[in-house]
């Protein structure tokens, strides 16, 4: 598989039609889609005239945008204009389609990429594996018995299939960086409110963000670049500028003060996902001593209690007149979340605002950190149960505990794919974090993980 | 009685001395205050510290900051060093002496205003009428036998009775604009997130004020003025930039659209209320029809179940361990409000992003949106239940009725001493509303109504 970056230049350069490009992605989905089940929604049509679009304008001689003729999908909680936004599940079946695109797909269109689809997800977002009931669990490329991870679960599958170069999706706990570590892609889980949410299905106000998946970590870097907008009209979106990451990016990491976390992300991850951060260490010539993240499981507990509040309570309407349309996997968690007592959710935002001072003190000495994105490699599909540092734990929960802490704080962070041994072969991605407003940072170190051949994709046999 | 901006005037010009100044201050505060009650806390040793300061400066030639001399008292949960910040509490009376001023006194003595103590409230700012158990009611300086409002009592009455021009204090739901209509003071009530409040007392995170009183309209803006700091180390002080107000206001209202807030405030407002808000409207020529504020009971109700909730888990640590030492008029809604539903708090969170949108759409059409403060004149001391609209309503929760759906908002509001017909002499305030972050335009608006005659402090006669 080439990269996507270099098909990008190969269309401004007139060498490669966007209508190509994107016939062969139709085709790879066609053939794959069965095995992975990423996709829950198709827009051939509208990408055959978003292609044909770019490749006249490059006909008649014009500018191409960044972007152009990059075929891209989104989670299904993005709308897409005329499509239903289902978001994982069989309640909104019966809404009605959506009336524009969201913010950050008109983006990406203006940018010239072309969207192919919708994404398959864990119902509203609020799951680590995409082992959604309706629409059916998206499979692993690397081991289509083990899960994707999510709930973007298919905006990792679709990548790692080699469906699409660059995929959008959500995170809330984690649900960027799970399914990037457990598919072996890159992804981007942004600062919070960096990013537009107009127009995307929410799960949790006041921790939602989105984000980019790529094929590479300069891909990423782009993708994010286009996605940039201070929006006014979303009170969420508290970027005031765009701050180019991609040029920062290209400077690379010298004199950047890059540590390891321990303590917590160490005592909670296996042994591979120790040695995948390991090798990001060496090679990005990190400090030795590990550096303790201030309250990571306080920061967890929060980030549940406040996550399962909010969400219960955006959907108690419909819990209470049909639970059973509901996804089995997490209607219990809706349903106790809006019956919590009120004071766990004021202490947890009270906690949340002292533990934000408490990770942005610590970049003061630090600029990069790193930790292992999932505490293991993609379980079997139907897990229930796995052991982490000698404790049998609920897996599909445990999943996301790494990432869980840092999304809280705000922090953005970019999800490197890595290949340790002792995992059969399949991914564990590295979280490189970077302070709040600073993911050019991140995005630097990624690039220079991805120059030293630590992370990078790697094809799929099917 | 002359206004203190004549008095910083003799200052500044060598024609008063600070120390007299402050000297006529503090022989009024031990005159009266047994009528009053309006201080909890004297630190007379401190003011003259910084009243010779002042004179001292002044004498060796050196120019003065604005405030040179003002004499001036703050609520009790504004930290002053080396003083328990007791928040009208009983529990509160163990904690150690605050190691430094809050900032907003802080910003004062900078100004070179002159700190004589601290003042009675409702304990933990919970409350509108300032029958605080522990410290004794602040008694309304034109009539001791009925309520000052609250929570900010202490800050209202102290102004009234001519003890200090200036005060400052906190509004989560009408804590200043209510003691300022019942007293018969001005006060703003800044946008939320405008000044900082490191320093403070807490009681309502995502929804507590601060905020100054004063003599006049124009000291007011002064006041206003010395206090803006943008404030990177509050994560809750979103101000990004000083916006001199005093400058904006001295240049009047031409131009400006001012209407009158109908339905909800004029249903829920005594006929003197309304005759207040006639009287401003005539002088400042607003437009005859009722402008309808969008949703202001949800408004209210919201802005109650987060009040309850995050001021309930605030203090449950002690509501569990020492009930009986809490203000018995407050202590049984503190439990409540920590035992809501989760839901009903996030509820209220996600109807507060749609109330502010729709608020915010209102100031398209207008610039200045007039209503009465509270609902009628200062009840008496004691009083259980009051008849609005012709219903029996509990007393002490709807005198800020008025107030609470503007704070919820967000939007910035002067409160305007008036004097209707009907009420025994007694004043009610009047609210001058703007759109967030326009609090210039409402200290225009106050100061015009100033110049007309309408809106004036009045001496007491003890």
């Amino acid at each position: 598989m080439t990269g996507a970056l270099d098909k990008l230049a190969a269309v401004a350069a007139g060498e490669l039609e966007a209508a190509d490009w994107l016939e062969a992605c139709i085709a790879r989905i066609e053939a794959t889609d069965g095995k992975v089940n990423a996709f829950t929604g198709r827009t051939f049509e509208r990408a055959r005239r978003e292609a044909a679009a770019i490749d006249a304008r490059r006909a008649r001689g014009g500018a191409l945008p960044p972007l152009a003729g990059l075929p891209y999908a989104v989670k299904n909680l993005f709308d897409i204009e005329g499509l239903t936004t289902l978001a994982g599940s069989k309640v909104n079946r019966t809404h009605a389609p959506a009336s524009a695109d969201a913010v950050l797909v008109q983006r990406l269109r203006e940018a010239g990429a072309v969207l192919v689809g919708a994404l398959n997800m864990d119902e509203y977002a609020y799951g680590f594996t995409t082992e959604n009931t309706h629409y059916g669990p998206a499979h692993n490329p690397h081991d289509p018995t083990r899960i994707a991870g999510g709930s973007s679960g298919g905006s990792g599958a679709a990548l790692a299939a080699g469906q699409v170069p660059a995929t959008l999706g959500s995170d809330t706990n984690g649900s960027i960086r799970v399914p990037a570590s457990l598919c072996g892609v890159w992804g981007l889980k942004p600062t919070f409110g960096r990013l537009s949410r107009r127009g995307t299905y929410p799960f949790v106000h006041s921790i939602d963000h989105l984000g980019p998946f790529a094929d590479s970590a300069g891909l990423l870097a782009r993708v994010y670049d286009a996605l940039q907008y201070p929006d006014a009209r979303d009170p969420g979106c508290h970027a005031l500028a765009i701050q180019p990451a991609a040029a920062r990016a290209a400077q690379g990491v010298q004199g950047l003060r890059i540590g390891v976390l321990g303590g917590y992300f160490h005592d909670n991850a296996s042994e591979p996902a120790r040695e995948a951060v390991r090798a990001a260490a060496q090679a990005l010539g990190a400090a030795a001593p590990p550096v303790e993240w201030p309250d990571a499981l306080l920061g967890r507990i929060s980030a549940f209690i406040i996550t399962a509040a909010e969400g219960g309570s955006l959907h108690l309407e419909d819990l209470r007149a049909r639970a059973d349309d509901f996804e089995p996997l997490s209607v219990d968690r809706f349903i106790a979340g809006a019956l919590q007592p009120a004071h766990w959710v004021a202490r947890a935002q009270r906690f949340r605002r002292l533990y934000r001072d408490r990770v942005n003190a610590l970049f003061q000495d630090w600029d990069i950190l790193l930790a292992p994105a999932t505490p293991f490699a993609a379980p079997a599909i139907g897990t229930e149960w796995v052991e982490i540092g000698g404790a049998r734990v609920p897996s599909r929960a445990s999943v996301g505990m790494l990432t869980q802490p840092i999304s809280f704080a705000g922090c953005p962070v970019v999800a490197a794919p890595c290949w340790p041994a002792g995992t059969g072969g399949l991914p564990i991605g590295v979280q490189v974090i970077a302070a709040p407003w600073r993911e050019d940072l991140a995005l630097a170190a990624a690039a220079a993980l991805e120059a030293a051949g630590v992370s990078h994709l790697k094809p799929v046999t099917f």
